[in-house]
């Protein structure tokens, strides 16, 4: 079935900034609730609502479409097209104010990624792609090129902090931060944002979630960004961006830290 | 000579204000200079111009004060007064956009600092402090007690990306990020304003300057926060605060990385 992605990215697009404002409006007031699957896997009353929000809008727009979202709002569908949610990606930099979080929204043909949005509620920042029609910021169309060497490369890395993944984490940052430029740390969505629009010259997610990387992938890939995992495709397991002239470099050393 | 600590404060928190609203104003047209000691130490057209804001400012108030400021601007004074300007902490992340940045301000009396300032322009958050009269954000009283066992704690770190300290942080990084909640990377200023506000629950610099620590360990210390280094006094070097029941775990682990 056809279907109109211009109007799915500025329903996605509308969603998201009216998620962010809910968001920003109940900051000094969130509830957050018990733990998930370890100490750091929070979500507050917030995520609940955005999630509501969001799906709500969706459902009323296209009720019979799938929609995979990570706190329990998911549904299946008829239609063949799924919406990947996640209603605030950086939950604990929202809920601890240490840092910025985003909230996604993503359209899937089949497994197919063809819309996506990542809106950033603090600055008002919406990253948005449509399959094969290119990356935009606010409206202003991204494109990435070139790319430094390594040794000048700032590098966004995201990483889920169970157990495991900190340590896989640790040894990434441990061979990478003295042959890069610097690292930075960043919620998954906004690491491949910030690919996409230059700000960091490349980056890896490690165990993330689909929700984590639907949008911020079709972003970044829409902008230039070379997306890869441990082979020609990227996965929640490991996702690794760049810039083209920075992407043999980067990939080789995460790849030889997380095999070694 | 008395000072009157309190219109100290006032004047710190007023040109910091000043100082940020500057920098939120010139985001968008800043000129970046060409790197200083190493590819990411930079500085732009509004560092300078935040300093100059800065120093012009505390000269008419106290001219026989003497200025120590990052960006060239300081002087020797006779009053027994020092003044220590970072016109804004996190350089790199304000060009890339890609992380916070404050404007901070310290007064010393010999080589006891006695008033500071860090302001975070975007969340337009003031963090205060006066020796012995507490530490606040924006005007209501901060207070840190107690804090999480090491495996639950979120901890701050800040290094300066020089090749010799990054790797040094990358050491840290790797042995402290599997034992520890979570890690964030902050500029040195803001890590330690934010274990003042309970928002993190330790945190380490390594390799910063005077400018960069000033601010933020007083009114960390005023929060109640445990501060040290290699012994019981912080430095430069390596600075380690912690909430009290946090701070043997976490200062014991960082020291153990950093000496062998």
């Amino acid at each position: 079935m056809n279907r109109d992605l211009a109007a799915a990215r500025d329903l996605a697009a509308t969603v998201a900034v009216q998620a962010g404002r809910l968001q920003l409006e109940r900051h000094d007031t969130l509830r957050v609730g018990a733990p998930k699957a370890h100490a750091n896997d929070v979500v507050s009353d917030v995520d609940i609502a955005s999630e509501r929000l969001i799906v709500d809008a969706i459902t009323a727009a296209w009720p019979d479409d799938a929609v995979q979202a990570e706190e329990g709002h998911g549904r299946p569908g008829t239609s063949g097209w799924m919406w990947v949610v996640d209603p605030l990606d950086g939950t604990r930099n929202y809920i601890s104010r240490t840092g910025p979080w985003s909230v996604c929204v993503a359209l899937y043909e089949g497994d197919q990624p063809r819309v996506a949005v990542v809106h950033e509620p603090v600055a008002d920042e919406t990253f948005s792609a449509v399959d094969g029609g290119g990356a935009f910021l606010n409206g202003v169309s991204l494109q990435v090129t070139g790319g430094p060497s390594l040794d000048k490369a700032l590098v966004g890395i995201s990483f889920q902090p169970n157990p495991a993944t900190k340590d896989r984490a640790g040894k990434v940052i441990r061979d990478l931060l003295p042959v890069s430029g610097d690292i930075r740390r960043l919620p998954a969505a906004l690491n491949l944002a910030y690919q996409a629009a230059g700000r960091l010259d490349g980056g890896l997610c490690l165990d993330t979630n689909l929700w984590d990387i639907a949008a911020g992938a079709l972003i970044a890939r829409e902008a230039g960004v070379i997306l890869g995992g441990h082979g020609d495709d990227f996965t929640p397991e490991l996702t690794i961006g760049a810039a083209v002239d920075l992407w043999p470099e980067l990939s080789a050393l995460v790849r030889a830290v997380l095999v070694s």
